[in-house]
Order: C-alpha cells, then sequence, then structure tokens
C-alpha cells in the first residue's frame, strides 16, 4: 500500500488523517526539506530521504517497497495532486496490477497563501511557470486566457535561477491585457515564517520571486484594504433606500435628470476630480465593496462613495444605464431588486475595470 | 479576535491548526450541518447553530462577540477563501477600526475531489455556477476562456432545485467546445462517505448531481485507468532507443520513409485501423501517458501502443513532422533532447486533442 501523503504548507496545516496515516506508515519517502518538516511526527520510523529532481526515482521506490508488502507514506508538499506526486505515481503504478494507492488531501499554496492575504479569491486558475516539461506557448496562452476571463490567478513556480523567461512573459502579458495597476499578492514561504507583501503589476520585480514564492493575481473586484487583499463577494448590503435616492430616481424615471457633468449643482465637483452626474445618486449604495473606490467610515455604519470615481465615468455610465432598463421601472425596485443590480454593477465592473491603469 | 476556520471536506481532513484554534475558541459560530460535523471537537462551548443563507447575520454576530472580547471560531466547510465566509467576513470587518481576524486555510472540494479521483489535476481553474450574484455571461465566458485554455475545471455549486440553467449552459458550452468524449470526475459529498463516478460529457447528467456536487473536468491530456481519472503530468521514462527505432529514424533523416499508409510493410495496418505510417515509429515511445491509448503491460515494464492511433493521424503527423525539424539532428537526440521531446508531444495534443468526440 502507498499512501501518497499531501503535508499541507507547513507542520501545522497538516490534516488529521494524514497525520494519522504517517503514523501507520511503515516506512517514509520523500524530498529531503519536506521530511525534515515533519520529523518529529515520524520518529522512529524508516525515512528516505531524496533529492529534489527525484520524482521518479522515489515513486519506484515506494513501488518497490509496497510490492514487498510495506505499508509506504510517500511525502508531497502541500496537495499531492497540485503539481506533486500524485500524478507521477499514477502514471508509474499502471506498470504493476497489485500496487494500491491512496491519495491523502492536503492544503496547497493557493490557499495557504490566499488565507495570508486576507480574502483574495474568487473564481480562479492555477497556472505553474515551470517550462521544463511544458512548452511556454501553453503556458504563455493559459495566461492570457485567465487573465480574459478575469479570473484570480494564482502563479506556482514562478521563477528559478536558470528559468527566467516565463516569468517575464507572464509579466508583460498582464501588463497588456490587465494593466499596471493590477493588484497582485507575493506570498514567499522560503523561510519558516511566510512573508507577505502586496504590490501593482508595475512594482512586481524578479528579486522579490524566488522558487518558494506563491503570487496571486487579483481581478478587477480585488482590492487592498488595511494590508490585506480582498476580492469583493458581491453581496446584500441591507438598507433602507435614501430619501436623497428616492427623490434623484423619481426624476430620473421622469426624464428630469442631467446627462454629463452638472454645472449648476451647488455641490459640483463633489468628487474633487471632472465628473459626469447622470448617475449622481449611485443605484448600488450602499454597495459595500471597496474595489470601486469606497470604503466604510470606521465604528459608523457609514459608506463614503467619496473616492469612488467609477460610476461617474462615461462608459460605466453607459453600461449601468443600459442596464437598469430593464431592471428599475420605480423607484422602490432599488431596494425589492439589490440581487439584480448587484449583477448588473458587477457586469459593467467586469467590462470596464478589467484593466488596471 | 474572529478565527474564520477551514473545517475541510470532513472531520478527518481537518488541519491541526484549526483543531487547536476550535479548541481554543470561547465561542462557535457556523451552518449547523458544518457544526454537527465537528461536534466532538467543540463539545461543551457555546455554539451558535445558523441556517445557510446566513452568511451576513453570522458575520455581524461573529463582530460583535468579538467587540465584547471574546474568542470566536467562525466555521466555513472546506476553505473559507473558496466561496466561504473569508470574502464576506473582510468585506464586514472594514466597518470597524478594532476587529482582528485570521483565516485558517482547509482542504478545498477541488483538492478533496481530486484525491479521491486519482490524480487529474494540472493547471486548473475553478468556477462557481451560482447566478444568484454573479451574472450568467459572465459565467458563461468563464467556461469558454477555461475550455479554450485546456486547464482542468472544477465546478463548485453546480445545480440546485431552482437553479438549472448555469448547470445546462455548462455542458452546452462544453460539448461546443471540448467535445462529448471530455472525461468528468463527479464527487458527491450530499452523505457521510463521498461517492465518485467518471462519465463522458454526454453521460452527464442532471440526475447525477446536487448542490454537494463538485465536478473535475478533464483536459486533453487526461485519461481514465483503473476507474481513476488521471491527467498526463508528462514526465521523462528512462529508457535507451529501441533498435527498430533508430533504423527508423536514420532512413527518416535521410528522407528515405514512407509518406502517407504504407501499403507494402508487411505488418500493414499494425493498428487494426487505416493509418498513416509517416511516423512508423513513435518519436516518443514510450511515452508512459494513456491520454493517447496506450498502456502497460502489467508487470512486464513494456509500453504498448497497439491501442494509440494518435500518433498515425494527419493532424497530429503534421503538428510533429514540424516540431521535429528543430529537435532531431541526428538519431541520438531521440535520447538527449527527450524534454523537448515530450514538450512537442504536449504542444501537438493541445492542437489536435482539445476537442474529444
Amino acid at each position: 500500500m502507498i499512501n501518497i501523503i499531501g503535508i499541507g504548507p507547513n507542520r501545522e496545516n497538516i490534516t488529521l488523517s494524514a497525520y494519522d496515516a504517517l503514523k501507520k506508515a511503515d516506512i517514509i519517502i520523500g524530498y529531503k526539506k519536506y521530511i525534515e518538516s515533519i520529523e518529529d511526527i515520524v520518529e522512529g520510523k524508516e525515512i528516505i530521504k531524496k533529492g529534489m529532481g527525484d520524482e521518479i526515482a522515489r515513486g519506484e521506490l515506494a513501488i518497490s517497497y509496497s510490492l514487498e508488502g510495506k505499508n509506504v507514506a510517500l511525502i508531497s508538499s502541500g496537495d499531492p495532486g497540485v503539481f506533486g506526486m500524485a500524478n507521477v505515481m499514477f502514471q508509474l503504478i499502471s506498470k504493476y496490477d497489485n500496487v494500491d494507492v491512496k491519495v491523502f488531501p492536503g492544503v496547497t499554496s493557493l490557499n495557504y497563501s490566499a488565507s495570508l492575504l486576507g480574502a483574495p479569491l474568487h473564481d480562479f486558475a492555477a497556472i505553474s511557470l515551470s517550462d521544463i516539461l511544458t512548452p511556454l506557448d501553453e503556458i504563455e496562452k493559459k495566461i492570457e486566457y485567465a487573465a480574459y476571463a478575469d479570473f484570480i490567478i494564482a502563479i506556482y513556480n514562478p521563477i528559478s535561477k536558470r528559468r527566467k523567461k516565463p516569468f517575464r512573459r507572464f509579466k508583460e502579458i498582464l501588463l497588456d491585457i490587465k494593466g499596471e495597476k493590477t493588484l497582485i499578492g507575493i506570498v514567499d514561504s522560503s523561510q519558516n515564517i511566510s512573508k507577505t507583501k502586496i504590490v501593482t503589476l508595475d512594482q512586481l520585480n524578479e528579486e522579490d520571486i524566488n522558487m518558494s514564492t506563491t503570487l496571486i493575481v487579483g481581478n478587477s473586484l480585488t482590492y487592498e484594504e488595511n494590508g490585506y487583499l480582498v476580492t469583493s463577494r458581491g453581496y446584500v448590503v441591507k438598507s433602507p433606500i435614501h430619501p436623497l435616492a428616492e427623490e434623484f430616481y423619481t426624476k430620473y424615471l421622469n426624464d428630469e435628470t442631467a446627462t454629463g457633468s452638472n454645472l449648476d449643482c451647488e455641490f459640483y465637483p463633489c468628487h474633487k476630480e471632472l465628473q459626469c452626474c447622470d448617475l449622481c445618486y449611485c443605484p448600488f449604495y450602499p454597495c459595500g465593496d471597496g474595489s470601486t473606490g469606497g470604503k466604510w467610515i470606521k465604528n459608523k455604519n457609514v459608506w463614503s462613495c467619496q473616492d469612488c470615481l467609477w460610476i461617474h465615468k462615461k462608459d460605466t455610465i453607459n453600461c449601468v444605464k443600459d442596464g437598469l432598463k430593464d431592471i428599475l421601472k420605480e423607484v422602490s425596485d432599488l431596494k425589492t431588486n439589490k440581487k439584480e443590480l448587484l449583477k448588473l454593477r458587477r457586469a459593467c465592473i467586469l467590462k470596464t475595470k478589467i484593466k488596471n491603469d
């Protein structure tokens, strides 16, 4: 029996079932560094430490011990299924008709890195930049499609001393499709304690990246707040309709509101910059989503839109007005159609903010 | 302090640090069903069980206890960062200036499901089909891009009693882009013991899917063997060059081999079907990768290509011959350039097999 065991990102994040399986194993096989991180768990057992490149040798060894009737634990860092030992092992055991395997899943760096950064995930893609056995073309294509799809993108194996080109192409492609202000979380696990850093794409330097780094690229709904990287999930903030919103949308539905900059308004320009006032009062207020620039006034339960310029941009206004036609027939729809309104908001963000320049 | 704790897919796959954090918490808040699965761990503590839809209520409650100085454990199934409680919580705590949070990552269903199915992952994408707060357009676009990129695709929240359209669109889009023979792993965790099933896309029925199902869609390198779903990672099988290969490629480099079907050959058609013999001897032999139809003869260390028709198809031959020009200058390159050969093989698979009809 071969237990392909994911030990997670570090000792404290190993699962109970992986821990038990390690305790029950006769023999432990794995890359030196990984075994050292769980030495106390496997103390007293037969242990075979191998070098990093030796995946096939480790696998064949596990098979030969298993054929002798031993209960083998084959160690993989993170999750064995994510660029780990599982795929290689399934390909190797198919040479035999009597080798049983069981995969013990683990916390992979994508989830671990996300937990350290805050809450950056929504729909996501994971891509390894290692071009040792994967053509660079294929890697580039995956980055492009993931960027166009607005996935959160987790990058494994971003760089090594001899392998820098895929990382450079990754940066170029993202600059092109997503723009230089795209947020990126960097999690460096080369030391015992992982270090995190949040940068914009134009600040992403090769010097900050090594083989033990995982990158998490934000999407159009990702923002930074208090040192955390957060991707808005888009949920309903329960709140009554503001009297000013009622007033504005009553006029709006009667076609009595201004188009473009309302220079006659006593508050103009209320957002400090030039602005279009077509949606003077935001139909999504309070969205509770920092990705468009708004934020909570702390401890007061008041959402401030002062730094949100998004709703006053031409592209946004066109997209929102177009969608409002179907959703907003009377002012009370602002309350009852909140989910549809939030979907419209999401659609317009994707349309207008996929590139962050 | 609020600990946002991922309890993984089930009790045995909880992490040690999540376990410890639960033990240290003063108060446990979460969806009823999830708390029940870890009842023995949190026994004796103050427990608040909530309904499923109440995410914001749960979050606000956690905040109010935290403001009272309690050490709160807020439970999320799987990983809190993957369609769990983390994003909502980070949006909610930004209302306050004095609420600390820590995210405890967990094994998410993507990794758990993959471990039960075998080793289906390589570069992957995860998409939730819930269109409650996400426009269907956006979901469709993500499925399309993920399919074109040849990602392994994990599907969360595939269906509910009232929400069937996104699943139907998902199937239609995949049929169109990837074809009816695309392999799909179904993992149903609605009961205590998860059930797995591997089907082709044309066999994927709504009746097999429920709210607790995760789907893993294979890519062009995914195959089924012994009830497992495996995606070939593309690694080097160490082996000498076969004498017949030497003979063939000596002729090939001298432009002395046949084009098209070699009807004069005493073994024709050696693969039972009509075939092009341009690459009579496969430059990738033994690839060890079942995705093109080959398999190991058990316990004999012999790779059989009898069921691999891929290398004898016109499109494949054109792609491979084109790439061989740069890689194969003399016969010994078949050995020394193995990694480049395997990359070429991968590139041609992607080019010729993205659609599985």
